[in-house]
C-alpha cells in the first residue's frame, strides 16, 4: 500500500459533495453542534509540533547513569585527543563520529558530531555561505542577485524560516511519491546559477513520509549545477525513526513478549541484535539509497551536505547533531569552525556514545519509540478513516515512519480547519506552514504531528480535528 | 602593587645591556650549550593555551552525579516551560540565567543562557550583524566600506581571528594598567560610523590580567558612537576567576583549615557563604564597575552586549555560555535564534544550576581553583625573576586573576624566544598572537599560560623559557 494513497470514500452516497444542498446544511449545523461542544469543554490540546513525548524521553534516562564522578573520571580524562572535559576536537568524539556515520551510511572520516542542534548545523552553513561562500566561491552576500533555493512542498516550515531569514528566495518544487519532482529541480539547477541549494528530508518526509525513491537519489547525484556552491541539503532527520520495528516488548524482551520465539534468546534481553529491529510483519524496511556513495560513483563528490541527529533517539533538546559531507567540505566546514567555538560538548557526547555503543543498540532504542509512537499514528488515522473517509473529506498520508501525518483537505478549507480547531482548543501547525512564505496556493495541507500527546488527548484531538475538517469542507460546498 | 609593574634588575652591574661585548658573548655561549642541553632531553611541553588542567575538571566531577534515572525524572519533566529534556527554550533555564547574570552582575531578564562556548556566541553575534544587522541598521555584509573593529593589544587571539574571518578591518588601541586608551576608543568611535566594535576582557585581561578601571568603564558606558551599532563587546571571561581567594582547603573547610578561626562554623563545610570566598591576605578583590548599570544611567542602554562562561569553572568543554545585553537586542537576538536552535542543552543547564546554586557556590567553586592555580603562577613568577630579573631582560605581569602571564622582552626578540623553545620542546603561543593579524609591532610580546602543565613540568618549562629569553636577547645585542 503506498505511503501517499489518498483514503478514498468508501460509500459515495454519504460523500459531501455528491449531497443536495439542503442536506449539506443539516450537515453542517449538525457539526458546529458537535464543535460546539467541544468549545464548551476548554480543551487544551496539541497536535502542533513533532515533539517526543515524555515516555519517549524516559526510555533514554538510563543515558544520565553512564557518566558519573565515581570511575567516570579515567574514561574522560584518557578520552581523545585528550581529555574530554576540556576544550578541544572541533569534528567531536570519533565514537559519535563513526555512530552518526552509521545512522547516515556514512563513513565517520565524513562526519563531524557537534552540539545539539541539526537545525544549528544547517543554519551555520547557510550562514557561512553569506559570508564567506563555500569552499571558495563568492559569499553569497555579496551576490548582484538574490539567491535561491528550492524547496520541495509540502515541506518543514523551520528550512523555509532560516532561508527566508537569510533573504534567499525560494522556490517551490512538487514533493510526490518518490520525492521532488526531478524534471523541475534539474531544470532550475543546470540553469540557474542563482540557485544555491535543496532542501530535502529523504526519509518519511516532513510532513509527507515518503521516502525517495532510488531514482530520485541517482538523479540528485547526477546533478550538473550551473553554480559551483549549490548543495543538496540531505536532511536525514528521520534516518532511523521507524514506526514499523518490533514491538518494544518483543525486542527488549520483556516477559512474554511473543517475539521469543522468533529466535531470540532470553538472555539476550540487553545486547539486541541489529535484526530484531527489522520491519514488523514481514514489512520491508521503508529503503533510502546512500547519497554519498551515488556522489561518489557520479563523480559529484562535493554536492552534498547530509544532516542528522539523536534529537527523536535520546533527548529532544540535549542529543548531538552530526553533519556528514565530502572531506573537502568537512575540511573547509572544520577550518571556519575554529573561529567559532571550541568544540562541541564532549561529554554528553561520550554519554551518547556509552548508551548507543553502535548501530544495532539505536535500532533496538528506536524499536522502544516506535513501540510508542505506533498507536498514535494507527488511532489517528483510525478517527480520521471514520470520521472523513465516508464523507469524502481530504486524504491523509500513512507514513512508516517519521514524526508526521500530512493531511490534504479540500482546497480553501485548510486555514478554516486550524481556526476552528483552535477554538475547540486544539493547537495545529498554522495551515500554509509547509510551504514557503508560510503560502499553500490551495489552501489545502495540514500537518498533523500525533507523537506528543497521550493516547486519549489524541483521540480527542483527533475528533475534534475531524469535526473541523468537516465544517470547513461544508462550508466551502454550501457558500459556493 | 601594580598588576603591570615591570620587573626591573635588580644588579644593574649583572645586566646584559650593561656587559661588555665580550662577556655578552660568552653569556650567550653558556646559555647556548644550556639550551642544547634541554633539547637533548626532548621535551614535550605546553605553556600555549589557557586551559584548565586534569584537576582543575576534576572539581566538578560531582556535577555528574546531580542528574540521575532514578529521581531526577521528575525535575526533568517538570522544568520550565516545560519538560527540561524537550525542545524549546531559546533563552536557557532561568535558573541558569540567574546565576550566569550573578556572575556578571546583571539581572537574569537580561540574560540569555546558550550552549558551552562563549566564543559561538560572540561568532553568532558578528555573524548576524553581517547578514542581518543589529537592531535595524544595515547588515554589515553590505556596507560600501569594510567595517572595523577596536582591538586593544596584547589581546585575545581568538577574537582577532574570528575578525579577521569575518573581513572586518582590526584597529589596535593601547591597553594601559586601567584598560584600553580611552582616547584613542572615543576618537575612532565618535568619529568613524565604520568602527562598528570594541573587543575588550574587562576583568583580568587576556593576557595582561589588568581590571578595567571605574574611570574606563565610566567612559565607555557614555560613549556616544558615530554608528548606531556601534557595540561593546564585553567578554567577562574571568569574571569570577581570582587567583586569591582563600585556599580551597580554607573554603571547604577541610579539617584543620587554618581559616576556621575566622568565624567559620565547621557545620557550615559545604554551604559556604559569599564573604568566604574573599580575596586573601587582605588584599581587596580586584573589583570590576557594572558596565550594564553605567551604560543605563548613561541613557546608552544598548550599547554593550557581555559574555561569560562557565567553561573555567566546571567542564571547558561542556559548560554553559551566556550573553546578556539590553532587553531590547536580547529580545532581537531570541528572535533570530529561533531560526537557528531548537534551544541549548536544558539538561546541562540544569546540572550546572544544581551544582552551582547560588554566586556563593561558585565563589567557593572558584577558590578551589585558585588554589590549585595560584602555585602555577608563583612558580613562573619565582623562576623567571630568578632567571631573568638580574639579566634585565623583559618585564611581565603578576595578575590577581585569569589564565595569563603577559610577558614583553626587548624588542625583536618574541619570534625568537617562541622558537628557541619550540625546539626545546616547549610550545609558547606564538609571538605576534596577542596583536591583530598576529603583527607585534615591536615583536616583544609572549603570552604564557601557566594553568594546564603540572607544577614540575611547568617549571621545566620555565627554566626552558628563561634561557631563551636570554638567548634571544643576548642575540640582539650581540648582534646589533
Amino acid at each position: 500500500m503506498s505511503v501517499m494513497e489518498a483514503v478514498r470514500p468508501i460509500n459515495r452516497t454519504e460523500a459531501y459533495s455528491e449531497m443536495p444542498q439542503e442536506e449539506r446544511r443539516a450537515a453542517l449545523a449538525r457539526e458546529r453542534e458537535r464543535h460546539g461542544a467541544f468549545v464548551q469543554r476548554g480543551l487544551g490540546l496539541n497536535m502542533a509540533r513533532g515533539k517526543p513525548s515524555p515516555e519517549q524521553l524516559d526510555l533514554s534516562l538510563p543515558m544520565l547513569d553512564l557518566l558519573s564522578s565515581q570511575g567516570s573520571s579515567e574514561a574522560l580524562r584518557e578520552g581523545e585527543p585528550d581529555d574530554l572535559r576540556n576544550y578541544g576536537n572541533l569534528a567531536g568524539l570519533s565514537e559519535m563520529r563513526t555512530l552518526m556515520g552509521a545512522i547516515m551510511s556514512v563513513p565517520a572520516a565524513n562526519v563531524l558530531a557537534g552540539g545539539n542542534s541539526s537545525l544549528a548545523l544547517m543554519y551555520n552553513l547557510v550562514s557561512m555561505a553569506m559570508t564567506q561562500g563555500v569552499l571558495g566561491s563568492a559569499p553569497w552576500a555579496t551576490l548582484a542577485e538574490q539567491p535561491a533555493f528550492l524547496c520541495p512542498v509540502p515541506g518543514y516550515d523551520r528550512h523555509f524560516a532560516l532561508t527566508e531569514h537569510f533573504g534567499i528566495r525560494m522556490i517551490p518544487v512538487p514533493l510526490g511519491e518518490t520525492g521532488p519532482d526531478m524534471d523541475v529541480v534539474e531544470g532550475y539547477v543546470s540553469s540557474d546559477p542563482f540557485v544555491k541549494g535543496i532542501w530535502c528530508v529523504p526519509r518519511f518526509s516532513n510532513p509527507t513520509g515518503v521516502v525517495y525513491s532510488d531514482e530520485t537519489v541517482e538523479r540528485f547525484a547526477r546533478l550538473a549545477p550551473a553554480a559551483e556552491d549549490f548543495r543538496i541539503y540531505w536532511d536525514n532527520a528521520y534516518a532511523v525513526h521507524d514506526l514499523m520495528y518490533e514491538d518494544a516488548a518483543g525486542v527488549a524482551g520483556v516477559p512474554g513478549a511473543e517475539d521469543m520465539k522468533n529466535g531470540m534468546n532470553p538472555a539476550d534481553e540487553v545486547d539486541v541484535p541489529v535484526a530484531k529491529g527489522r520491519a514488523r510483519s514481514g514489512e520491508a524496511a521503508a529503503r533510502l539509497s546512500n547519497l554519498r556513495d551515488a556522489c561518489e560513483r557520479a563523480a559529484n563528490p562535493d554536492i552534498w551536505y547530509e544532516f542528522a541527529s539523536t534529537s527523536k533517539i535520546t533527548f529532544a533538546g540535549s542529543g548531538v547533531a552530526a553533519l556528514a559531507s565530502s572531506e573537502a567540505n568537512i575540511q573547509a566546514i572544520t577550518q571556519t569552525l575554529g573561529f567559532q567555538t571550541i568544540g562541541p560538548d564532549k561529554i554528553n557526547q561520550k554519554r551518547h556514545a556509552l548508551f548507543l555503543p553502535d548501530l544495532a543498540a539505536v535500532q533496538a532504542h528506536m524499536a522502544r519509540h516506535a513501540a510508542l509512537l505506533r498507536p498514535k499514528f494507527e488511532l489517528v488515522d483510525r478517527v480520521l478513516s471514520e470520521g472523513l473517509t465516508g464523507a469524502g473529506v481530504g486524504s491523509w498520508t500513512k507514513p512508516k515512519g517519521g514524526y508526521f501525518i500530512s493531511f490534504d483537505g479540500p482546497p480553501h478549507t485548510a486555514t478554516r480547519t486550524v481556526e476552528l480547531a483552535a477554538q475547540a482548543g486544539v493547537v495545529l501547525t498554522p495551515a500554509g506552514a509547509t510551504y514557503p512564505y508560510g503560502a499553500d496556493p490551495l489552501d489545502a495541507n495540514i500537518r498533523i504531528a500525533p507523537t506528543y500527546p497521550g493516547l486519549e488527548e489524541l483521540e480527542t484531538a483527533a475528533e475534534v480535528f475531524v469535526v473541523c475538517a468537516r465544517i470547513a469542507a461544508l462550508e466551502q460546498l454550501v457558500e459556493s
